[in-house]
């Protein structure tokens, strides 16, 4: 259960990594709790594991974890929710938090509903059509399920095919929500169009859809990126008022993208890798990322690089090299200068490459039990 | 197709009758249109008669008919769209505009498509739970069957339970609209809940929805009272970047209540009559009325009564009584002291207990055929 880079004096964190964002300075401005080695103990000890993303604290931060455990561990019944807006590909940035969702729904043998907020996307996009951002989430469902969500088990959501299923919950958290609510919490303006403003209403039901199908309390915890809590903030203020429990949440930190600095991000493709992307094209992009090299190789060899800036170790970290010992010496290796960036960029490149290969072809099996997965009228299959 | 009240130099006018609206300062200050006679009789050619709340002027002001019945005389398709709020039960009030959307529906052989808005009715009313506002959808609807609406032709949609059937249209309508262009037209605050700011949008899907149902351009003409026209003049202002035609409008005054001036409202339940009232307890109701008589016999007989300021003559202009010679007579009777209040209103009592019996028992026949009248899921009967 030790967190394998304290031990080993690692000073690497993903705060340093990631580089702009702080996330100790989110973590106090939002009010949330730092996700304690206890805490961390006791997810492992249902998992028989502890994830890497715990290990290295990707995961970070939560509010109400503990009362969603001490929920679960007297036997109670508990759900978990996350989802996506559909804009465009799936990039690996996404995938992160999936990928520990699974981990938690095979360690708590939980529901998943997965929401697709087609609508929202829509709602913001000057760019997009409500058909595209409903493309989008048939496209992205596939990654969902190649990621190994469990069949059965996982709903996937789409907010305007299901919007029957969510609508009168959405009326219930909305009559309880005033704009200047709203406006303080996402800085809206009067500019804003009436649907973005609604919105939040309906990102909030999921939150209580799985009590409410199978009318009893269930506790829902929320893993998602540090960026949605203010939902939940809003979605906490009001579930007691209409009868459920607060959802817990769990926090993860954003992975980088390629470039310098900042989280990776669709509307900068060069330097995302989509899930879509070629696997030789996804290995080009990594050949052409920042790295926390030096000017020279003479100063390389003689200052060492520096993993804290470089997107190339960040994905190391994040996703690529699960073994703690083998992330700490590439890390030793980089800081004195033994190895090249142009040597670490092909072995990650490589690693992706492989990645993208096999994970595109459970991506494309995913399309023979889609149905299995989404959500059909009424709650139902479809 | 003359209007008999002018021909005869009859001075009372709904206007008077209604006394402290000014409909003509509406009219204008919403800059919708008045009701001309070659109008009047372009509807009449389609009916075969002039409706008596044409002939009275009580439909009196409108939006783009010319060009709504241009559109139905050159063979090309039109539809109807009207609704209510189901906060309660329905009063006579309420009855007005549905029967001149019967005259219409019959006159045009159009399809209707009548909403019932049981989200907003929920959203704005603090005491009403939406489960209460989903039972007036169906109470309400036995009273909208009872008035004659064609089966087949008549498609009731409830917000909630059809909202399948809306939803996307509504994000189509609500990323055009801003918070700033509801405030000013419907003097919402910040204080106002999330739902309510959004709900506009909702309310003006129907103007759209047999477009898109059968796939080709629908003109749809709307008869409301006057005070729903803010919604359509938010709707007209984008329809046409949705690729629909703007709603066209027909402008009804309201029934006044049976109190001292004011229209008939349901939050003063003693001076409404609604369709679910023992018809001997609405002859009670008619008997406490407001008139426009004297303080006593002699005064009366000396100075006549003020038709121009009764309840009880407003019901005979508005409902019950639809000979033009008599509502004359009565006027004369009432002016030159001949008639006393006692006599006028035990009249109408009796035609309003006579009206409810007959009402009630058509009611009660709509429950058998109500499922033909409902919307169903996807837009089919349910």
């Amino acid at each position: 259960m030790k967190r394998e880079n304290e031990k080993e004096g690692m000073v690497v964190t993903a705060w340093e990594v990631s580089g702009e964002i702080d996330y100790q300075k989110l973590m106090e401005g939002f009010g949330t709790r730092p996700l304690t080695k206890d805490l961390v103990e006791r997810i492992a000890r249902q998992a028989g594991y502890v994830h890497p993303q715990l290990r290295r604290g990707i995961f970070f931060s939560h509010r109400d974890l503990d009362w969603w455990l001490d929920t679960y561990e007297r036997g109670e019944p508990v759900g978990l929710y996350t989802g996506r807006g559909p804009s465009g590909p799936v990039h690996l940035g996404h995938l992160l938090p999936w990928y520990f969702t699974r981990y938690l729904q095979e360690a708590f043998d939980a529901e998943l509903y997965f929401q697709m907020t087609d609508d929202e996307k829509f709602l913001v996009r000057p760019d997009l059509t409500l058909d595209q951002t409903m493309g989008y989430t048939y496209d992205n469902s596939l990654d969902l399920i190649a990621v190994g969500l469990r069949p059965g088990k996982t709903h996937i959501i789409s907010d305007t095919e299901n919007i029957d299923l969510l609508y009168r919950l959405g009326l219930q958290v909305a009559k309880r929500v005033t704009y200047s609510t709203i406006k303080a919490i996402f800085g809206l303006t009067d500019s804003d169009n009436i649907g973005i403003i609604w919105f939040p209403a309906i990102q909030a039901v999921p939150c209580f859809l799985q009590s409410e199908l199978e009318d009893r309390m269930v506790a829902v915890l929320i893993p998602a990126a540090i960026d949605q809590d203010p939902y939940w903030r809003m979605t906490r203020d009001i579930a007691e008022k209409l009868g459920y429990y607060k959802p817990a949440q769990i926090h993860s930190k954003f992975l980088p993208g390629l470039g310098k600095g900042g989280k990776m991000s669709a509307s900068q493709p060069e330097t995302a890798i989509f899930t879509t992307d070629p696997p030789e094209e996804a290995a080009k992009k990594v050949m052409g990322a920042f790295t926390g090299g030096r000017a020279t190789v003479q100063e390389q060899r003689e200052l060492g690089g520096e993993p804290s800036v470089c997107s190339i170790f960040a994905y190391y970290f994040f996703l690529f090299e699960e073994e703690d010992d083998e992330l700490h010496e590439l890390e030793m290796r980089c800081r004195s200068g033994s190895i090249a960036c142009g040597e670490c960029k092909a072995r990650l490149a490589e690693r992706v490459e492989r990645f993208l290969t096999v994970f595109q072809a459970r991506r494309e099996e995913a399309r023979d039990v889609l149905q299995e997965f989404l959500v059909g009228p009424g709650g139902g299959k479809r």
